[in-house]
């Protein structure tokens, strides 16, 4: 059941990190100007400055995979070879020879390519791991390209060397709903790719559970999802997260209950988005944690001075009783941005291994509510 | 594909009258008290004024089908025979020898019967055209009891006296979830009920699609589900709603997206809903009606002064060219209260089959949002 998909490893040192680099907005390089930049850095700012960004956070951070969630490029018609673009907007991430994933955006498909031939073309770039779709997508008719599974095993040297111990899920969240009575309101998570999320999870736990070295539950899990899914304009209360809101959730608008599917299955820890670039929180609802990158590209609108970001998020391993790697123990995330100091921000625990739901109390005539 | 789901058929005057009768909360009959009466007419009032308000309601009405849609008995550990409160509530339906159905709410299993025996002994009642679950509920693994499809063909004389021309869905929307970390919170439409839901959906729109007699739309449906969707939730101003709302909506805490599935196939026009007693509006999203019925019940919540009520729901065919009925020409709601003079208020069209939602008006260079 791997189909390519155990490409990733703890390193030995028992952790495992992923860079997200959201929204690029990537167009043609150095001839593409900067959007909300103050009026001093304008006539010196273009893409390079994204692409520099990217090499400046690949050399500090040393991740172990890169994850590009969507709007990498900026097609809005103004590129007629979106190829080229995407060739300079992921540059850095294949001269670094760090394995990278991208999944697209609203605005990915706004020029010369599809969705499909898009994804068919970042596949086969150096070092890529993205998949236009999971290899049983036919059995699911599922929705989308851009829709796959990526598996990270444990360490050299550790017992769960043969298991997954961290579930990736890498989500096409669409551009515009093709329905009449909508105008011009984004797309959501379908129910197709909700069955095929659900049945490979409960694979992946299965396979967690059984023999050799079972588990007693579910590997965490991560989302990437471009487009936020409703629920994260719950939050709008700085107390309640980390990071901040600056503008309120462009997400699609009706629900279609990919929250609750991941709540039911208990297995992802974080929803990764990007889309609304001046929003950088995570904030958790249900056990979920709902975390934006903030705009990473200064092609793509922003805020003038409010430094782009990108998002990192680390899974530590836990030291068995043998003195070797076991399961994940904690997933840790920050930002980094693009200013002066290169500033490290925002470092939270997003989960720990022993972090419990409170119990579901069940029914007992003492505790029905009068409804 | 009848499956024993083609009991129904339109009158010959191209009619086809539904009464929705939702929270009876019945209990053991003379010896239940009411809830919420005036003190005038405490000492006076007990189930058997619930008994006579659905009499009294049959009579003036005539359905051609009775729906109760859940919390048709009140548990809450109040009676040890259940059967015999079952008995006592569907009686004015099974004497008057009309059709009826009922779907589960949230208490009726509160008692000394679980969902699914109380489904399979419903099934069995006079005149009981309910399910426990569809035929084909294995193939989607189907969450709850008492999930179903119904289709109402064409009248004696009309050429679509073979094909479906209303379908009526029947959804177990649960009781309370039994997830860790809700605490006491409802349950919600599960994605098994959600598949089976959309295949039985496109297979009738397939039949009515095709020869004979091939219909050029999907044939118009309704839901009745007794907890309110979270969509119900977002109607607050009087404006926007036919009938009142005093109470919030007491939906799932998350949302599963069976609101979502509904808008994308483009078949239902209506969602009915109990659950919250006090509330008896209809407001319309994107092209769907959610509609309350009021509670109906003596013995559950209520408020003085304000009448138990019912909901009638009434589809009106179309006359084709030759002077034969065709397919669904209208959809009307309206309500009756056990009042002095059993009113009938808040007459609404609710569909009509010209109704069209604005189309969609596809990508372009120039309409794309900046965002």
């Amino acid at each position: 059941f791997d189909f390519g998909r155990r490409q990733l490893r703890f390193n030995t040192d028992g952790r495992f990190k992923i860079l997200q680099v959201s929204d690029m907005h990537y167009g043609f390089g150095k001839e593409t100007q900067c959007s909300d930049v103050s009026p001093a850095e304008f006539p010196y700012c273009s893409d390079l400055n994204t692409t520099s960004f990217l090499q400046r956070t690949i050399a500090s951070e040393k991740p172990d995979l890169i994850v590009f969630s969507g709007d990498n490029v900026y097609g809005l018609c103004e590129t007629s070879d979106v190829a080229k673009s995407m060739d300079m907007a992921f540059a850095p991430a294949i001269e670094s020879g760090i394995p990278w994933v991208a999944i697209l955006g609203n605005h990915d498909q706004e020029s010369d390519m599809t969705r499909e031939t898009m994804m068919k073309y970042i596949m086969k770039l150096p070092n890529s791991l993205s998949q236009v779709n999971p290899p049983d997508a036919w059995l699911y008719q599922i929705d989308g390209f851009g829709n796959y599974n990526l598996q990270i095993e444990g360490p050299f040297g550790s017992p769960l060397f043969f298991k997954s111990i961290l579930n990736l899920y890498l989500l096409d969240g669409g551009s515009y709903t093709k329905l009449d009575g909508f105008g011009y309101k984004y797309d959501w998570v379908k129910t197709s790719q909700q069955n095929w999320y659900e049945h490979t999870s409960k694979w992946l736990e299965m396979e967690h559970k059984r023999w050799p070295f079972p588990q007693n539950s579910t590997a965490p899990g991560l989302v990437y999802l471009h487009i936020p899914m409703p629920e994260f304009a719950l939050f709008n209360k700085s107390t309640e997260m980390t990071g901040v809101r600056q503008e309120s959730t462009c997400s699609p608008p009706i629900n279609s209950g990919f929250f609750t599917k991941l709540v039911e299955r208990g297995e992802v820890k974080g929803v990764f988005s990007g889309h609304d670039h001046v929003n950088d929180f995570c904030a958790e609802l249900h056990g979920i944690n709902l975390c934006y990158a903030g705009g990473a590209g200064y092609h793509g609108y922003g805020q003038v001075g409010w430094a782009r970001r990108v998002r990192v998020v680390e899974a530590q391993l836990e030291k068995t009783m043998y003195g070797r790697w076991g399961a994940v123990d904690t997933i840790k995330t920050w930002k980094r941005l693009d200013d002066k100091n290169h500033s490290l921000i925002d470092t939270q625990l997003l989960w720990t291994k022993n972090t419990t739901l409170e119990p579901n109390f069940g029914f007992s005539c003492s505790t029905i509510p009068q409804h």
